[in-house]
């Protein structure tokens, strides 16, 4: 006799904001004044005024917490689809270097000195600086995995975690990336998903990599690693094996399966788009813009892509590259260096840039079916950004105001599975003067290069 | 019989933070726990702890204003050196165009729909954006200037305007730039400097152009014009006049004068760096990185301008370009995108960056003896960067805190003339809702092109 539906108080309702949704075919949208509804984790509405059939039926004051969402307008929190949280410790630590000697010279002898205590506190940093950026999942691909698992837990934010290995580490590399994977997926209330982590073609042998293929098969595991970084790199791998990574990659099965591939800058457009094509799987490019010009390479052929039917989803890698972890801005830079790239003032409009912070990126990460959208049933992953700033007024193009005009720093509110964990730039979980007072005292012993030793050399 | 020296208490000090410095040679240094002592408008002192000679004898506590500087760092106050503040209206208005269409289709069209109150708004929304993102000069190229003279004197900004015009506005319009920039130069208690302002080559003809440098050299006055915006612009020039853009203003005689030339991303290397080299006047370049991406133009070539000895300030054109007016973009632009013009990761340092914001930008609009630097002497233009926020820790290179991390929305405080403009964010001259509000009702009548009328046609 009970009713078919009869919901108690919603847990959040946020009110009067203007939503991004997307249409049936993934069409960005603004809903103004809109109210969204969530329960449990979920997002149970997005409604229009008027449109009412889903909203809280006792309304927004009978919900356990109420957000006043006027002058801001709510997007599907970001996604950061390749980095490195505890290099957030390196950050600034080495500048205006070519790749070869910020591997070889600093980044890799200073690797051989990482702490579990350091990784916690740099990837504490880390989710910090994403919570005030909007990022509400990252996906991170490092060593100590289990201590970046136990931070991001405490965090609150969403990851999917993948443990690093290098061939030299013989095959307890791999084996350690998949008893994380396997250990720590679900884990979190849900919030963590895992992968397996091969650095990258350049230092995973081909057995590596075949391996790790079947065992992304038989686990149903996404594979997440570098390749195809610089153009540079895929001359020297032609050199080397008369593939290029990509080939490398396809030749180990590993096209065939879930992958997420960070960068690809340096793609050969004849040999690798038809590789990509063919693919079995579902592969997804992760672009971290602000590096490669750091580095003086190309930026990822986002055009190449599209048309060869590769999501590419937005990443800012680490911090020891790319000095931030602003996926806002690595959404900014890719709609500005894609039309210089490409030689056409029309080509990455400001909503296909929204769409590749969105949709994209949610599918980059294997995520598609629960984060990237304000909709119906998915996760209730949402942030709340202000556009009552002098600098996004006023709004002739809701679209343009959010990619080239607004910023990280406007996002108020970070929201994931319907927990606040950012009110009014006020962080909720994590104390950030404490681990920065705690890791600058790390930091002599860190930065130490005396003993001559590295993680690995690179030849890429 | 009285001391050669018996100052009051000062006007302001701020207290314990890092200041940014300059060498004997113009090198970037960093003052810990500095103090900064004001009196009049102008720096009295920088010191360090226990330097002390020219501190406030009575202590911080006997000045009229005193500012815990504690986790900020100290910087010059950024100087904009290329807008057009009223065009802050059309924001985001024509967005990813080419240059032609968004001149004719949209600006030009929609320009001769400009009101004094559109222009007094538009200004004044583009002032508050400024001393929220830590700009305290900037140069300012547009029409109506007396209004926006105005709106500056209000803002508490400093400026350099100049009243903008074409050669089809007849002998009038060049009459009236020298009116404006005689009448109101020197007024805003010094805060308001003026030059000429003709457009640009491709709008002013040679006989114009030549009576411009002659007024600029009777009347010592700054010309600030825009040229050789694109390389399509210089090979149109040479098609049509057989000289480039900047052969045409040498054979005018501007290089002889101070001239402040916008843009220059389409320079001739072995036509126009032979002519800026012997230059006979202080020539110099404003570059504004973020616009030239979005109508995918090359960027301004800094390093062979370094190379023929001409400063290269940093700007942001006008918002319906460039979507901001942030400074503190302009100069992490132009330090990333340096590195991938040039394929060279070694150039363009953070610090060189830092430089271009400072003393070359001081240089460029013609205030190098006054603003640019914290300095003994030159004007109080001071800003304070908050660098506790997770996205700025750990500090492992100040410089490369400061381009590669921080960004505008860290400036906590900006002072002009030792007069707070913002305090902790907060705006103190302006009133932003209102002026949205009231530009928003203007905004339906701005839009019209149903007149089918233009200010000009672009055939640059």
């Amino acid at each position: 006799m009970t009713p078919p539906r009869a919901p108690g108080p919603a847990d959040l309702v946020i009110t009067g904001c203007t939503a991004l949704t997307h249409g049936p075919d993934g069409e960005i949208l603004f809903v103004d004044d809109a109210t969204i509804v969530v329960r449990e984790g979920v997002i149970a509405s997005v409604t229009a005024p008027g449109a009412g059939s889903d909203q809280d039926p006792a309304g927004p004051g009978a919900a356990v917490e109420h957000i006043d969402g006027r002058g801001t307008i709510a997007l599907p929190g970001l996604i950061n689809c390749h980095t490195h949280t505890p290099m957030v410790a390196l950050r600034g630590l080495a500048e205006d270097l070519p790749a070869h000697a910020w591997f070889n010279d600093w980044i890799w002898p200073i690797e051989s000195n990482l702490t579990e205590r350091v990784v916690a506190l740099g990837a504490r940093l880390a989710c910090a600086e994403m919570i005030r950026g909007g990022v509400t999942t990252f996906a991170d691909h490092y060593f100590a995995m289990d201590t970046v698992a136990d931070v991001t837990e405490e965090s609150g934010l969403r990851a999917v975690l993948g443990q690093a290995y290098f061939s030299s580490q013989g095959p307890e590399g791999r084996a350690a990336s998949l008893d994380f994977a396997l250990r720590r997926r679900g884990t979190a209330g849900g919030r963590l998903t895992t992968c397996l982590a091969p650095h990258a073609p350049y230092t995973v042998d081909d057995a590596d990599l075949a391996a790790t293929a079947e065992l992304a098969r038989e686990h149903r595991l996404l594979v997440h690693l570098h390749a195809a970084e610089s153009r540079e790199q895929t001359d020297h791998s032609l050199a080397r094996h008369g593939r290029t990574p990509i080939e490398i990659l396809e030749r180990a099965g590993l096209l065939d399966v879930h992958l997420l591939i960070a960068h690809a800058t340096g793609l050969d457009p004849a040999r690798d788009l038809p590789a990509l094509r063919r693919a079995g799987g579902d592969v997804a490019v992760a672009s971290a813009p602000r590096g490669y010009l750091k580095f003086a390479w190309d930026t990822t052929p986002v055009r190449a892509l599209r048309e060869a039917g590769i999501p590419v989803g937005l990443a800012t890698d680490g911090a020891a590259s790319n000095n931030t972890l602003d996926v806002w801005e690595s959404m900014t830079l890719t709609a500005l260096l894609q039309k210089h790239a490409e030689h056409d003032p029309t080509w990455l409009t400001a909503r296909q840039a929204l769409d590749h912070a969105t949709l994209q990126s949610a599918r980059a990460v294997g995520l598609g079916e629960e984060i990237g959208s304000l909709a119906e049933g998915l996760r209730a992953d949402i942030i709340l950004v202000d556009l009552t700033g002098p600098h996004t007024q006023p709004v002739h193009d809701l679209a343009a105001t959010l990619v080239h005009s607004a910023r990280s720093a406007d996002v108020r509110t970070t929201i994931v599975d319907g927990r606040v964990l950012m009110r009014d730039r006020a962080l909720l979980t994590l104390d950030v003067p404490e681990t920065v007072r705690e890791l600058g005292e790390l930091l002599p012993e860190l930065v130490d290069r005396s003993h001559g030793r590295r993680v690995q050399e690179y030849e890429g």
